[in-house]
């Protein structure tokens, strides 16, 4: 049971150190059962290269009980709960603290919608939260961590299925989908478009984001019921 | 039928990711038959790993419609028959989401030729297109995407064979060749003179494009009738 | 006897070109052994592809003798004694010129706490050391480099163990930990919040330091007494 | 005859892709056989996958002559005699578009000494040259590209042995050694130097060389009569 989810969880796991996007087990991706209101997540700590499908810890949605598994789970694992509760349409998640992503991050600072790169993946500002204060990181810090992530969603008007990512203030990114792969595909784009970023306002400040209309474009002819794009 | 510049097409898609030039299926590489009056082009959305000769499509150069191929041909593929159309000479196109070359396409930029690495190939500025219009964008994008490169080249009275590569704005770069493999050289060269140009610019603000003799030189002793040099 | 030891360092310095944190042979780690009173360390000038656990040299910790081994031991390996001599905690030491490090060391900056990669594994400002003395340099140089070093810590009332690494001015990076394995695992973490802290900058000048709960949040989880994290 | 300093010729350009200093066929490395009074050089639009020993092509350096060889001479082979010619105590060269040693040459500055990594192999700043003049262009160009290189070193009174390279304004740098191995060094090294530098300059504007004592005891303890160092 959960064979196939594991297996899921597994093989989008060992697509971070394959991505460039982690370093060592900086990083953690999950995938929801919504049924059985369980998730599988990747054990703490353990080395990519020796990760096999049946280290993906099974936790409990609401409780964060372990429902089956020899190892630990990962110490993030309350963050993911946070959003797959608060958001019921996204199926997988992926943490890491991917370069470029993270200065963005680092500095605080949303990622503009400046290319079409962007805009075919994200549907406007990737988000960076607020600071957290210091009740939220002294007690329970993983789940407020998402508490923040959500918050910051919910004052902007932000769809997490129209932004599939969110940039934690001074911490990292995490990015969502559909499922585990769909979540990972949003962390790469991310880092990618994080990358260009940075090197675009270099090449010119105050730049404002790309139009309406070309963001419209590139959104949706590749999401929504509309879409019909493929590269 | 064709089956070479099927080979020729392929080869040329499976240089992306080898040139790093590529994330996902993020690029197509296109060639054209002018006496059959057909294009070559990649399939939408296939994995560069796995894809094969057979799976290259064959689309008419005037109607666009597909002639050969159980897939569907390149999203991008009315840009690729816009330039064929303009310019009789070109004979590859490649598009990219190559990082530096689209840096440059999102600050809105052209490339100024800052070295001789530049001039090798390209015979001056590398132009970015004007931002479209919400009329362009919103009908027929993608032969509108091909449009603007082309006024563009026509209002500057630009060779396409002299600077083989445009930034389309806010977009990324096409580039092309005489056949599919020169196309995806000045691919290679673009992502790599627009990584150069932009920390070029960090070392010395203002700084004018090398001299026209210079240019002349690195230019013409490779291309052209009385080209000799090969390095 | 010591071949564990040996086996360790050899693989901790095979370590340095997997994670990409030296040229050449730019760079060398050593460990310790306590009760012996000697350390053990890479040989001067061997190539990482060619080096075996026997090469290793075995150096007497308070007179710099060579005790065992048929290469000289590396050039700096007066800087590691008085390093281990110093401080009586650790166990493994790194010396690289890994590229972001040496940048920071080049222009003579402190790398300040400004994410959560960094807290993780250092409890606050990285530190530069002060420009060496003329007689400094003349005499005794690889043995005055650690004691810079020494002298910043005990100056700014520093613990080694909290902040595993410094970075010696115009030179590049020392970093540390409690064997070979957790020195290369320090090297490696600099490295990557040296390159991130670089560029965060230029996203966001006069940026302060992560807040203190933060920093005490990241940095607790996962060292000292009531540790708990792994991700 | 010369099959030796052929396979050393061979192995050196070979090493150019290996050290990510090259991309298509953008560099060339010659050695010299100072008592025959010939050089070898790279053949020119080789790929370097298909490259033989027997390729190498064996130059007069008086005259230029080919002397031995199927394929042409590199297309820069004028400017490897000019410096062989000048300089009696160099054996072999090398030139790339190494890109962050390229970068410094377009902007056409110097690199200043910032580091001891740049210690370590350049007795100081790395000269960019000055732009040519048009004559020296359109005449005899790859030769008087050799000139403008050895009339900045004897301007300012720098020996080639103790900064074995130098940028060519606009163009690229050439780097140089006792043979063709020791020239790809001090390649590999100037372009590491070449990105460090770049960055240090973003940390901090205006910095000054390090001092004359910590570039002495670097340069001094790896190189001259009373060398001792290996790392």
């Amino acid at each position: 049971m959960l064979e196939a989810l594991k297996q899921q969880v597994l093989e989008a796991n060992l697509d971070l150190p394959r991505y460039n996007l982690v370093t060592f087990t900086w990083g953690n991706v999950s995938a929801i059962d919504r049924e059985q209101g369980v998730l599988v997540i990747k054990p703490s700590g353990v080395r990519y290269e020796k990760m096999q499908r049946d280290d993906m810890v099974v936790v409990d949605l609401e409780s964060g009980a372990v429902i089956e598994g020899a190892l630990r789970p990962s110490s993030d694992t309350a963050t993911h709960r946070a959003l797959y509760q608060a958001w019921p349409d996204i199926g997988g998640i992926v943490h890491t603290h991917s370069r470029h992503a993270t200065i963005w991050a680092q500095a605080g600072r949303d990622i503009p919608a400046w290319g079409t790169t962007h805009a075919d993946d994200f549907y406007g500002t990737i988000p960076c939260t607020r600071a957290m204060l210091r009740m939220e990181i002294e007690q329970e810090y993983e789940w407020n961590t998402g508490q923040v992530i959500i918050e910051t969603f919910a004052h902007r008007n932000i769809q997490p299925a129209a932004i599939p990512a969110a940039l934690v203030n001074s911490h990292g990114p995490f990015a969502w989908g559909s499922d585990a792969a769909a979540a990972v595909h949003s962390a790469v784009v991310l880092e990618e478009v994080a990358y260009m970023a940075l090197h675009t306002e270099q090449l010119r400040a105050e730049l404002p984001p790309i139009s309406q209309n070309l963001l419209d474009l590139h959104y949706l002819r590749k999401h929504g019921k509309n879409a019909w794009y493929g590269q």
